[in-house]
């Protein structure tokens, strides 16, 4: 099989149909396979079917043995890896987070044959990581963490010196009524931090009145550290989320052919004047004969070209009402927002001062513009509005 | 009865008399059929008033039926409908999630006799979901989990993760101390999932050093999970509300007799040069004799128009000051906020600039002006500062 | 005594020495009831003490009753009341929620009496709700609360919606394993709101698998809501600190001599048109020599004006160099941050095109500037910089 | 030894292999003697091995005393203590919070074998506190909580109004059937705030139904006040964390030799008209051969200025494009961010502006200049791009 086909197949991300079958079979075999480890931890399941469960486990292993054979194999197929030695590309893949994750994921069958019996299966659990590679999400989360761990780990010293000082008072005060529950100050740590977390087991109660208001005072302190944590976490998702956003615009101005071939400065300028504006579903963008004074990019969302015989559709990182920057002319046809969406606007003025200082923008555009005005038909979308 | 008429009082938000009555009857019946189905669980009640229960619960399914049919029979009276064919709004209005739950509370009654005794009245709880139609927040609440649930789904799986690792390794750490609590997986997990959410049943209970290691660890996970997910949900309803006010301010502008004629384009540019402002109660917003140099339109809050004989109050989504911009005249009365309220300005330069822009909007205000300043007496608050 | 010295002392947020007296007396009078009410609730001391507690109490009771007279004594002598006939101004603060609540604490001890025995001496715990009047931070969240109760009510019912539901299912789920603890809907409530708010008593807990799924979803959801609410209340809390600063900012300005004659119109443009800054301690903010081209405010914070022979020093709501902007001369003294502060800035532009569009503020300025480089000496602060 | 070197030494901040070495060693004396501490409260290790705890502990103490007596011999050598008497210092600095706590970190081993026995070593829990000087993070977290006591402080009145009316209340209904657990105000007062922290133990549940319903509220209200707590947590985190880093960029620009003999008005004009951009790793930030027309400040991260022989990498708090500034010849290198990174850009018009405005600048800065271009070679990282 071609590496090439084989590396959209395995992108978690393709859009595929072989990518889609790949991704469901590799989900179903993630989720039998916590199955199987799971019953196979069941003292009356595993006597009844144990020989069943560790073939099953082999079988799962064997699978993604499969996976990583296939993953290795199509790795230099990947667009940042063209132009670099094939052998090496897969080394460098196979030291990866991914590629060791899957390694033991197919090593799990080999090393619970070699143990043998007792909670050898237990090995399996590795194979829930394969699921991260498909959470995007958990990256951002991770970023937001990692640009909060001064602040996290501040507090949490805080938090630390708090409970060690907590369960020695609690030591303290109980350590004669309750010798079993608080005769030292580790076991009193145990209490210390099932209090201030308010889980509240109920194991290990204070019963002395200082006993309680201490306790008390780590409750509300536990309920203030949390929102301390909830205060941090907030700040830097939201700051997370605006360069996000602001990389977002970035990558759909930087996709467009109008920016590709004039680097990084100017699509930093352009990104800065775009404007982000939404519109409700039904808002009609623009309308067929005005004065064009203003193209659109598409950041989320759906827009119709009302042109004839049939309406076009426009999605996301797509753009429109170019063409008025260019020839003046009046817009050629009405665009509706057939979803909520937003738009990335970028002013007629804006556009021309633009031009005016970078003179090799101006070349491109106007090869552009003479390419889709020309007498071979425009792509649709295209050459709307 | 009309259709219009049954339509104005079945409206979750309508303000006449008969909607209000019809509202307060809903609710009522809503509250005395989940009362029925809360009494008939209780083996004593059920007992000595099974019989009366039972007649009761049909009643109110009687009450909910005639409700469906009503809501059938009116449908063709939304303003939405108008142009379409009755038969077939009526058969969208029973396929949307509303006439479905309005179905299936009408028929409780009939399952409930057909399936007699047991817990048969259970099925009356459908009529709780009968009240999401009376709380507009829980469809913002719904946008805002929409919208984040890449986000949501990540954070989901890093905790599904964290959930199976943790019990399988607190079923290693405890299974020979405590077989009963921690003896397979699963029953670990319990105890995993009471702990990492914090409510701590105290129940099943890690006796272990390594056990009480790690469940303070998910503890601190735990709490980690719910300031990320505060954190992830406080980032994007800061952002639906954000979104909310432009829609509103879109709203309040596109509802203007000014606006309406000349479409969204101009809508948006409009919205976008409003500038909100905030007003204490008792703070004056002009003064009659003052040069115009603005236009307000309010957006929540009630202002007071300082005219003879008797002075005007304007509420939410009424505008004042627009006079000035089509004469030059001074403010002819002086306007105070009654109570704190957020208007909109329009600035005259602004105005100006876009009625230049867009000479299809200036005939539609010239037209508009001339009306106002007619011999006909204006109408009240339409003609003041 | 003077109605006015008796309203100044009774203000809560006085300044002077029997204001800060009457404030300790009237927080230790609070403490001493409310520790009284304590203590007669625990039998023992009862027994003993009974009698000195009713005492106490009543001589409690008896100082918040000469409290009551004297704040209705001097009730008409609050700035709002000047020109109202005293009689009205009296009945309208006996009614206000500050007066009932010290009618009901004057009244406490005569209820005592007359209830006699039992628990009557609980009706002191009406005292607390004096010391309310001493929090103005707790008016803030209520108003708050109060403005997003749309969305918090919605959640509620959401809420409510979700908890009906699942003690119905822990019902079906559970009533036959314990009868006891699910053996009706009504009980199983107690367990679901016990495990939704993750306070989780562990006095009910699920046995079925069944039933562990729900709780484990109901736990989940729980800590969903809860951070549903962080998000809702931090996006109307941030919402009204952002108020709150616009609303100092036009206190500041409205409170300045220049303003306080021409109305609201020109306080909200200036409010407008001032920047916010902020300074580190030690930062210079503008020194001798230079030319003045902007005034300050100062929101809070403390700054230094080094002029022969002493520095002075200017505090929240004093402002400096405005003299700048009427003569022209360049600054004639170093001005110092002596502690982080934050500095609301006018433009020289701003302000000439403020006078040039209101000569009535225009005249103003002048007769100020007038007075204060006229041959009196200036008031210490008002003529530097 | 020489006091300026141990003072770097024993800098917390301080990046020389001493000051590591230090800093590592002051760690493991915390760790160590805090499980010294832990240990001897166990009541089995103490009676093993007392005696060497003991020995242990007081060879701990002994070490900070050492590091006591060094700060105490070092303080004369910090940056800001240049010009006082060293005696002075040295006794400032010992009244200072971190003196007081390395003197009673010394002084824990004299009182633990005064002491003798019993639980003398607790006293070894005053070294955690010295941890206290390694985490900056704190002094954030404690500006915010310091900023935001008034919101907290009124909270926490409500939140203890609640606490005693629930108690009241809950003591009403449950002292008949419980008189163990409800039997008096106080008693009732520990499960109130069990309950309202969420922690519930379990040891005090209501069972009466009036009990039950006053801890569902509660319990509520509990989260309610959790969220409230996060909401202003986070409001003001969010207002430090500007401040923050407007501070950031004031520190920025007052760090460059350029700005630090005009003092702070021009240094807060310049961090005002500085806008922060970020840039994703790898993209290209100037050309080579373009007009330069800003100047840019590195706020966080790295960039690479392309230049012959070999690349130079500059970081945070350096700067690069200013040359542009001065000569208006194009770019003479390519400068690419190697890892995501914020620079502050510093627009060549506002430049200009500054420097018309402030002739004492426009001649540091021409000085500055003809220093740079003149035939000795420049600094690396100063004479690129």
């Amino acid at each position: 099989m071609d590496p090439e086909r084989l590396h959209k197949m395995l992108d978690p991300d393709g859009a595929g149909t072989a990518a889609r079958l790949f991704r469901a079979a590799h989900h179903a075999l993630v989720a039998i396979g916590t199955g199987i480890v799971l019953a196979d931890s069941v003292p009356s399941l595993r006597q009844a079917h144990g020989g069943l469960l560790a073939v099953l486990f082999c079988l799962v292993s064997a699978g993604f043995a499969i996976e990583y054979a296939a993953r290795c194999y199509a790795a230099p197929a990947a667009p940042a890896a063209r132009h670099r030695p094939p052998l090496r590309v897969r080394l460098a893949w196979a030291c990866s987070p991914g590629g060791i994750v899957d390694l033991l994921s197919a090593a799990a069958g080999i090393a619970g044959l070699v143990l043998g019996g007792g909670d050898a299966l237990l090995l399996g659990l590795v194979w829930l990581c394969k699921l991260v590679r498909y959470a995007p999400g958990l990256s951002i989360l991770g970023r937001v963490v990692g640009r909060a761990h001064r602040a996290l780990l501040s507090l949490l010293l805080g938090f630390g010196i708090v409970l060690v000082g907590a369960s020695s008072l609690a030591f303290v005060f109980e350590h004669n009524a309750q010798p079993q529950r608080f005769g030292s100050i580790p076991t009193a740590l145990w209490w210390a931090i099932v209090t201030v977390t308010t889980t509240g087991y109920g194991d290990a109660v204070p019963k002395t009145p200082y006993g309680r208001l201490l306790a008390g005072l780590i409750m509300v302190g536990g309920i203030l550290v949390l929102a301390l944590l909830a205060a941090i976490l907030a700040s830097f998702y939201a700051d997370e989320m605006r360069r996000h956003a602001f990389l977002n615009t970035w990558r759909v101005v930087a996709g467009l052919p109008f920016f590709q071939q004039v680097g990084a400065p100017i699509v930093a300028d352009v990104a800065r004047l775009l404007r982000p504006r939404d519109y409700p579903a039904g808002a009609v963008v623009c309308r067929r004969g005005e004065p064009g004074d203003c193209m659109y990019f598409i950041a989320s969302g759906t827009v119709e070209i009302r042109v004839n015989p049939a309406p076009l559709r426009l999605g996301s990182e797509q753009f429109f009402g170019e063409i008025a920057l260019l020839t003046g002319a009046p817009r050629n046809a009405t665009v509706v927002a057939v979803e909520p969406c937003t738009l990335l606007r970028l002013d007629i003025a804006d556009f021309h001062a633009l031009m005016a200082q970078q003179p090799e923008l101006a070349s491109i555009i106007k090869e552009e513009a003479e390419r889709r005005l020309g007498p071979a038909p425009a792509a649709a979308g295209e050459r709307v509005a």
